[in-house]
């Protein structure tokens, strides 16, 4: 039992209904607020909290850290290098300040204007440094949907996607956080019947609903991290817009892989859920089709039961809800995802980003893209008033939102928010 | 005319007939020696020019140099981001300063026993931290080969090579330097004739031949890099081994690229050779056959004549030659490569590491790969000593090594040297 989610907590700061930060969440990102410099914190309903003024306060004194530095970052890296029953006591120190019974912050007008900022005052920045990204392919459905379209119906999954998780080398640099502006990429584009390509504004913008782990430790190369050991080297969850541009992908990507059609923005949640908050959604995953091989058989429930959400809102217009997903569907878990990354001795990083892949359910109205949504472009997608999209126009807004909700409790995961700006002039 | 390329000048210090290290070249790595800290250095001939030495005595004070921690840094980065004409005359000074007319180190004794030191007595380490990594497949030559061994010998070249620079994403954290030791991979393996894969050491082990730039600029998301432009981006060139392991490549790279087949190990030399130290090697491209997009149009010579050698040592036996290439060769130069890298607004840091791919000449002798050489273990690769290859065998060295060459000078890159170690036992 792990303390802080203990479902009796109550905050005493007001946690609106629904909202995806209870006392029992205590996710961790960085912020700014005001004049000063990006720094840790939580969140608690719309309130962030300051982890510098905590421990400027002397409320991390009584735990065992020799190093209080990684409160003070403007990046979350070194604070999650932290091990993992570190990081826990801090989670649990949190929540007890926190809880309705604790006095200290709640009684004291001071400290709370320094450590309270209302959530409307902060900027959130992207939480890490991020080393290394990892695109998988572990939605079956999605895997077969896009098999569907572009190869053989009949035959939609390749050979090697019931005994691997597919996945490829992403581009970091371009990972943002949500809140972001990008505008609409250029890339060569063969349009159809032609045989020379044009440089144009990509036609076929899409996103890709998906979910991320961000990894705490620094491996050596050469060593790979077993099925059994991987719990202990993932820090937490992200959402993760894979924004595509299908058109330049489709002329691109032949024999080496997605390249440029997605290197032009990547969007994350600002908050980091911890593993930690979601032990009490774990769910089995779909039961494998061949037989595994050792290096990725399972026990324990490995998925977890988290509710995904996308959202399309046109200039001016109200957001419209064009999909709902969980990432319960995917075939492959996270931690066979970080074994198999590692079999051949590939090392990770702090901070290191391994995406899921596109998640789509099995019903059309739970796939995770415009793609798979639009069945390539042949059915309009309803976003209300009367307006269907394809792909995403200009000034369209995405937003990804996740949870994991039970009787007791909902975690949360924000929202990743993104607003697609014309391609520029140039 | 850049000074320090000036072929009359000549070191006091003794250099080695035929060194790749003349008092013209003046590259850039990270060393240490005894007990001290890994430092920024150059080399000339056999030796190490410690750079935080050289700071300490003041050599570099009279520069316009602000801020001096990049000379005392386990890493170039910071040094790399310098403005290029600071970094011209930090070149220049260091020239000067071991030019034969010189005495300021040379006449003292003291000084040089801190500031040189023999490079057998140095480790060079990997010279810089590397953010993101993309591997470009710009030889003609070997997306060739690859098309005929795996396509079809008609049509070997995809309908997108002679239009786009095909690259992708690769793995940065698994890049390390020139005198490493790896462990053959193991991974899943589709064995002939089965439909279900094993777990098992790579069996096809193979090198690939390529250069690699870094790049020296940080630039914002959503700002490409105009053909025009890219030449102040990019700091120099290192070898690179991209260790391959073509059996996992095969069962794996469909539908999103190579993955773990080349993540376990990418080997650079340690010494970067500025852009600056090559100018008078620029030679002009292959002629595009087909014509170009305008943002990947070139005007000036902008490949190297560079030749490119690699040998393989059995254990115990004397290092053979199996391949002589160049880098002239390449179809897409590293300005065309970093234009396309960013047409869709992708950023770039400062760190960034661009292979080439791997980079065979036009006939079987300059093929710069295993896979090549020995067509597809069709044929053996003769080793010396009546002993024969066709793929990498445990304890094997691969050699990369390259210098540009003409009457004057001859501007070298040291080598990117590996062995292969047996897989480890599970």
């Amino acid at each position: 039992m792990i303390k802080a989610n203990n479902t009796k907590l109550k905050s005493w700061i007001e946690i609106p209904e629904n909202s995806d930060f209870p006392i029992q969440n205590i996710p961790f990102g960085i912020v700014s607020f005001k004049n000063a410099e990006p720094r840790p914190a939580t969140r608690i309903g719309d309130y962030a909290i300051d982890l510098s003024a905590l421990s400027d306060y002397g409320y991390f004194d009584d735990l065992p850290i020799e190093d209080f530095s990684p409160f003070y970052q403007p990046i979350l890296n070194d604070f999650i290098e932290m091990p993992l029953k570190l990081r826990r006591t801090i989670r649990d120190k949190i929540s007890d300040l926190f809880n309705h019974d604790c006095p200290d912050i709640r009684d004291n007008e001071d400290q709370k204007k320094l450590i309270i900022i209302p959530i409307q005052e902060c900027k959130t920045h992207l939480p890490v440094f991020i080393p290394n990204y990892t695109d998988f392919y572990s939605s079956r459905e999605h895997a077969t949907n896009v098999g569907k379209m572009f190869r053989d119906p009949e035959n939609a999954l390749l050979p090697n996607w019931l005994h691997i998780p597919v996945g490829y080398h992403g581009r970091s640099s371009s990972i943002v956080v949500s809140g972001a502006q990008i505008h609409r990429p250029k890339g060569q584009i063969l349009e159809k019947n032609k045989s020379t390509p044009i440089l144009a504004p990509c036609k076929l913008l899409d996103f890709e609903l998906e979910m991320a782990f961000i990894t705490s430790s620094n491996t050596k190369l050469g060593e790979p991290i077993p099925l059994e050991k991987t719990h202990n080297k993932i820090f937490g969850l992200v959402l993760f817009n894979d924004l595509s541009a299908r058109d330049i992908q489709k002329w691109e990507y032949q024999p080496l892989g997605p390249f440029l059609s997605k290197s032009f923005g990547s969007v994350i949640s600002p908050w980091i859920v911890t593993l930690d908050a979601l032990e009490n959604f774990r769910i089995s995953q779909p039961k494998p089709e061949k037989k595994l091989l050792p290096y990725l058989k399972f026990k324990e429930k490995n998925n977890y039961d988290i509710t995904l959400e996308v959202y399309l809102k046109a200039k001016g217009k109200k957001k419209t809800k064009i999909s709902t997903s969980n990432s319960k569907y995917l075939y492959w878990s996270i931690h066979q995802q970080l074994a198999h990354q590692t079999i051949n001795g590939c090392n990770i990083s702090v901070g290191d980003i391994y995406a899921s892949g596109t998640i789509s359910g099995p019903t059309p109205n739970s796939y995770g893209s415009m793609l798979e949504l639009s069945w390539m472009g042949t059915k309009k997608i309803n976003i209300g008033n009367g307006e269907t999209r394809t792909f995403i126009k200009d000034n369209d807004e995405i937003i990804l939102r996740a949870y994991a909700k039970n009787s007791n409790v909902r975690i949360g995961f924000g929202e990743s928010r993104v607003k697609i700006l014309a391609a520029k002039e140039s």
